[in-house]
């Protein structure tokens, strides 16, 4: 048997060659540095929408035509050529641009999703272009350096002991959360991952704050426990976790002998940006013998701030501990971190060998080897960005971005009260603040028409691309939220989404009285 | 209470002005453009090392430094000038680029991880500086569009039913698979959601290809099933499930009503890159009601090959579906694709509201909100290069990439054949091919020496940087293997791997006789 070399094989040499082209990347590469230095410069300067609205379906059919149309125009007899390429490549990232979200518009203050730091994705594209992944730290040596130097950095400055931490960073804080919990149900359900967790009598149980993140009940339905079996802890009046309570509940399971997975606080819960008192949860967990869990992921950050530290004061008094760096370190997504206080924490994840991995000639590699403790197997560099901004401007920069953003939440709380027609629902503790609009004519209305007017004017206002800002439930009731997570907002663009409100919310109000 | 601007203010707004700069993001965009592209034309070349070996303490200890040294040159007194951070930019870009694996040379032969299309990075450059993000449609519109598109268009080529079936993308093929299995499950054990694993009896489990992807057995773990509930299925002569051995374990379990989560088959396994026979398989499955999952990671790509598409036929008529953009569609890590023959299955495998993300103001949009069926909420707009590639070179390009690869498996596989001191394992099926070193001097070594050898030879190869292959185990044996992955590389360049293994060989043979 032999492989002959057909026409069709020249003709797909010649397709290839051209696609993996450092001329192409090159002169590609230059337009696309000036298409997108032009695009920030101009969403910074608060030009245009913020959002670019369109109705999914027109978005779907328009991504739906380029993938059609390359399928008429290029052929395998002839290699496409250099200029229609790029003139085409051109047309894709401007086609991108036109229909995204600009998170870099002074005027988003949605999401906990950051106006990232924009040399970011230079340092990112480094490894997409390479495609440096980690598993193994052969498959990504240099990648893995980068993620044990910024974990390093990060776990002290939250407080652990340097050389008994240990971490690792992940696809997201869901899946960061996820993979803390799947360590703390391990270590608290002895061998749960052999057996499963059938046959277990009494069930186990999660305590989570009552505001926790949709993750954390999601985890326990992921981890079999069950989302029936998480227990929400009461909050005090300032929605944190209400430790006398706490303390009660964990008594009473102990006396039950109910199986206890964790406790998971938050540092902050995300409805009003509430953190929870650490100091004092972790002396009731330690006392009751349960692993702390606490979502840092948006307040973490706030340890390398001098000025805001004293918000997650404790924080290395937990067993695990999950910090987004895309959301206060403002690195693009997904650089999620998770830390265990004792490293050897990382191994009781996953029980498990690979032997095609873990190569017994080089044992001590496992050290090394990301796979072992994360639940992706193949995983990007995703710490690439932040080492990266990191080496060049410190974490000076990082600092910045929290007490200019922190401080601003402040400012904007003290502008709403001095609005008659605004309500702020409390005063902030960071850079998330929850308020009402409440214009006299909202009083003619019934609780349940002025929460619904509260979603109708933020969709009014989030379509038109004026500012992006987010709906909250809270005890049932509708709120405006807004986190402020791009550093150029400042506090007259805040009063600006004030007039903003007023000018939807009059139209609104005047159209469903006609 | 008033919020005063202090000096301090004033310097960090400087900092972070400077790091948000457009013009320094222009310059050292065209910087790192000329540093890639200058990189790419090299390692395309063959020029220096496949990996740049360094012990891992000394990858770390350099990253570190890089972290320590900014900390020191940086102050908030006076932001940093421009020429020195654009000099220091470039240096941490060497840096990295002097640091990593080179998956674009053509002596990379290891890991299923492809020497991407290198365009895809300016693709995803857009996605980072603008940090698109899904979760809601409103936070990534186009993002979702892009990803809706290629979902469809893939899932078509695979033979699912238009309008029917479903998909999305996640962070790698472990969570890919896991998320499928978590869908199989809740679809499977009633109400495991929210009441958890707890007091099932019988215990469910899972069968799975014997040589199934180790996330297959970790899903089970994580999911509260057990990795001990894992029923392997036994493999043919071909290391492909057997049907009928399949057949009789599914018959006998329904005889004792024990709960089944689901089969879990391969396309292709990861060891030798064996392809299970789906069309079989799925009609036990049928006729037992059991859920078929096939983990296509590698081989879904071949769907789009008129010459290799005979390799996955029948994978339509599966559940679920798992197939990795990010390995035989040559993207960058990471895009997995999950597939759902019924598209309904995406909201199964989550049972759960988010009131502040899923606006009741507006319904109809959770079928575009990605956080409803993600393990992740927040996710990076991960289809973005596998988009504009697509857009850019039609699907062509992609049938291009699986029949130059796979071809050349075979073209391998056949000069192993032709060597005296070579020898393979069997005949491949696509681009993995599995073989041995055996030179004459091997004979006079027991069975645990010749198999200590193969591992030693490898990791000689791999740190002398020229060449990267892996290690694998099959019925206890160590082998060499090889993933044909990148396209550029040609059969001359094979040749050289046999030299090079011969080469190091003979060194490692006469250092440990003498």
């Amino acid at each position: 048997m032999s492989v002959e070399i057909s026409n069709d094989a020249h003709a797909r040499r010649a397709l290839i060659s051209r696609a993996y082209d450092p001329q192409l990347l090159r002169a590609a590469g230059d337009r696309l540095v000036r298409l997108l230095s032009d695009h920030l410069h101009i969403v910074q300067q608060g030009e245009g929408p913020v959002l670019n609205w369109h109705e999914p379906q027109k978005n779907i059919a328009a991504a739906r035509k380029s993938l059609a149309d390359s399928n008429l125009s290029v052929d395998l007899v002839s290699p496409p050529e250099l200029a229609p390429l790029l003139e085409r490549f051109e047309e894709l990232i401007q086609q991108s641009l036109a229909r995204g979200q600009n998170l870099h518009h002074p005027h988003y203050v949605g999401h906990q999703v950051p106006a990232s730091v924009p040399l970011a994705a230079w340092f990112d594209a480094v490894t997409t272009l390479t495609n440096q992944v980690m598993a193994i730290y052969e498959m990504g040596p240099w990648a893995t350096a980068v993620e044990h130097a910024v974990v390093e950095q990060l776990g002290e400055a939250i407080g652990f002991e340097p050389g008994s931490f240990g971490g690792l960073v992940t696809s997201g804080g869901s899946l960061a959360n996820l993979t803390a919990l799947l360590t703390a149900r391990n270590v608290a359900l002895g061998e749960s991952w052999s057996h499963g967790l059938a046959d277990h009598s009494p069930a186990p149980v999660l305590l989570a704050h009552a505001e926790a993140h949709y993750c954390v009940m999601r985890s326990a339905g992921i981890l079999g426990i069950g989302t029936d079996q998480v227990l929400r802890i009461p909050l005090d009046p300032q929605r944190r976790i209400d430790v006398n309570r706490l303390d009660t509940m964990l008594s009473e399971l102990r006396a039950k002998n109910v199986p206890i997975v964790a406790v998971s606080a938050a540092a902050c819960a995300t409805p009003i940006g509430a953190f929870d008192p650490l100091v004092d949860i972790a002396e009731v967990c330690r006392r009751h013998e349960v692993w702390l869990h606490v979502d840092a992921a948006h307040g973490g950050a706030a340890s390398l701030s001098s000025k805001y530290r004293h918000l997650v004061e404790g924080l290395h008094l937990a067993d695990s501990v999950v910090c987004d760096a895309h959301k206060m370190l403002f690195m693009p997504a997904l650089c999620a971190l998770v830390f265990y206080s004792d490293r050897q924490h990382r191994f009781a994840t996953f029980e498990q060998v690979a032997p095609y991995l873990f190569d017994p000639s080089a044992p001590g590699m496992a050290e090394f080897d990301s796979g072992v403790c994360n639940l992706e197997c193949t995983k990007r560099a995703a710490a690439m960005g932040l080492w990266g901004i990191w080496s060049l401007f410190g974490s000076q920069l990082f600092e910045a971005l929290v007490d200019e953003t922190f401080d601003k939440g402040l400012e904007f709380y003290e502008l709403l009260n001095q609005q008659p027609d605004f309500k702020p629902f409390c005063q902030p503790q960071c850079n998330i603040v929850v308020f009402r609009y409440e214009p006299t004519q909202l009083e003619t209305l019934s609780e349940a028409e002025a929460d619904d007017f509260q979603l109708r004017l933020r969709r009014k206002v989030v379509e038109s691309g004026d500012y992006y800002l987010v709906p909250i439930q809270i005890d049932g009731r509708n709120y405006l939220r807004t986190t402020i997570i791009n550093p150029l907002t400042t506090v007259e663009h805040l009063g600006g989404l004030l007039d903003c409100l007023r000018h939807h919310g009059k139209a609104l109000l005047s159209s469903s009285h006609s």
